[in-house]
């Protein structure tokens, strides 16, 4: 992730005056902070284990958790295949290494944090075809849409990195099959609770093929020796007492009705950029026909009292025409029409300014 | 790491008959249990700040807290140098990273987790002289002694990476000054709460130089996008309620008595093995006579009914004997005794049975 775009969100988050619609962060008022607040407490107070070192692979328990969850969306996998990770992020970085050399195909836009850990893996990205895939299951990051089917996934012979981050989102409830089940070889299964309950645990998990599974597990150990033991047992203490369908039902009509609210705002104000609506996640993803940089764009539209996240970071590839994601997650609703305003005022006036071609 | 000592350790680790001997881990006793269980609660109820996504360096207080401990040991740091990592062992991997490809000097025998962090890197690991050396600052693990003092490591110029876990933990109390106040240009000081407070948060840090700082924290994003924003929250809230050097203090006393215990038994009990007396940290370093496979000889000391960390998971070269850490840190001190007598036994056998050679 370029440290020019990290300096400037890091400058926008410090300002109240300005309307975030950067980042993947869950909302706020989703997080179970008080449910939370009495799991840590009591798995702190109960005991050593929670706050002693643990075993690389993770706790028993949140894994049979993360394997019942697939088993009942029609993947049975064993809970001794589940290795549990510093968020998702570290299961994408862990896949990369193992994939090291090898070309993972990306498209023509994707989640950045995950083309940063590939590259830094050692692995070749590739925007159209590889050895390897890199797909974001169900709800495509940044899209917002489903990119690419089960079928048209499994139709190819390609190894699978799965990214189900946002799998559990879709505003329709269609909560596609995990790919893990239907081609166990070439899946890299990844999941995570950082959307759906809280992201400064820092929990994930990866499935990895079975024959990688040993030398995963090994690099894992070597990454960081394991994942908190104090997020995992409050984790696994706070799934026993919430109903997680209901929660994940909660969090779409939520995000559903964020999402109308910023697709109504950019109709409104910025009636000439192209997105596809949302049938899920946390975002949209605008292209739009202007040139230039879009760091640049994105210090112009803090300076307007808005911020977003660049095309730039999503590609791979280098592309002429300006595209942006809006994330309606984390932005109060009652701001999201002022937040497209705001961005429609930039691009007016980015247009008239001038600037080398 | 041996995946058959991990299986080992854990058969051994769920037998309540079995005196663990093996492992890091400090005293259960002095895991400040309530005063973290308090933390957490407070930190996950205050605010969405410490459930949600941080930045990829770390908590700005917990950097300061951290610089400040270095400035008071003299070795003055600017808080922006420091990235707060998932323990020590990430900034040994992040560390190992940086040096991919250089030789890392690690000498006879040092902590395993460092070499496979290296080994995974892609550095070449040597045990005598390399352009750059792995040096446990204070106390060597798994020595317990210093094994090189500042002057030496000064006197070279190799690039050092000063591994400072145990640093605070001699018996005598004299903390060594922080080398990379001397030396900030070829140092990579890595730092961990995991043996003074509690291993289940997963917190550390590193500061490397500051020529590969960018490079450094763009790889720390890569690999889990941040360290747990709960854990460094809490901890920040702990250290504002705890004295520290008084925590520390106790912590001396408390395992210099069992290091005590520990050897006094081993000198009853197997008077014909070498070891240097511990100055501090967890364990002291078994070398013998024996020959043969030291992961065997762990086995047969399971089925005695103690357990030990292997020599041969320390070294990177092959050594004919037989050598072994013992960690009293997180030993009842009453069974210690008890556990040197089971290793004896053990032993006495071990020499009994024909093997091959």
């Amino acid at each position: 992730v370029d440290a020019r775009i990290l300096a400037l969100h890091k400058a926008a988050a410090a300002r109240e005056d300005v309307l975030g619609l950067a980042g993947g962060l869950p909302a706020d008022e989703l997080l179970p902070q008080a449910k939370l607040a009495t799991a840590l407490a009591e798995v702190a107070a109960s005991g050593a284990d929670a706050l002693q070192y643990g075993w690389p692979e993770g706790d028993e328990a949140l894994r049979v958790w993360i394997a019942s969850r697939l088993a009942a969306r029609g993947a049975p996998v064993e809970p001794r295949r589940v290795i549990v990770t510093a968020g998702a992020q570290q299961a994408l970085a862990l896949a990369g290494e193992s994939l090291r050399g090898a070309r993972i195909a990306v498209g023509d836009a994707t989640y950045p944090s995950a083309l940063s850990a590939f590259v830094a893996a050692g692995a070749q990205v590739v925007c159209d075809r590889g050895a390897a895939r890199y797909a974001i299951a169900g709800v495509s990051n940044p899209h917002g849409i489903e990119l690419a089917s089960r079928d048209e996934l499994l139709a190819g012979s390609e190894v699978l990195i799965v990214d189900e981050a946002y799998a559990e989102l879709r505003f329709d409830r269609r909560t596609p099959r995990p790919l893990v089940g239907d081609a166990p070889d070439r899946v890299w299964h990844i999941g995570t609770i950082s959307k759906t309950l809280c992201p400064g645990l820092r929990v994930g998990w990866l499935v990895p093929p079975a024959s990688a599974h040993a030398a995963v597990l090994e690099r894992k150990q070597a990454a960081d020796l394991q994942t908190a033991s104090l997020s995992q047992a409050a984790l696994v203490r706070l799934l026993a007492r919430v109903d997680y369908d209901a929660l994940l039902d909660r969090a779409r009509q939520f995000y559903a009705e964020r999402c109308e609210r910023l697709v109504d705002a950019v109709r409104r104000h910025l009636p000439e950029v192209r997105f596809a609506e949302p049938e899920g996640g946390f975002s949209i993803w605008l292209e739009t026909d202007e040139t230039g940089d879009d760091v640049a764009l994105l210090e112009a539209a803090i300076a307007n009292g808005v911020s977003f996240d660049p095309g730039s970071a999503f590609r791979h590839a280098l592309v002429d025409r300006i595209a942006m994601r809006l994330s309606f997650s984390n932005a109060p609703t009652a701001k999201l029409d002022e937040a497209a305003r705001r961005l429609a005022r930039t691009l007016t006036r980015w247009r008239r300014q001038p600037r080398a071609a």
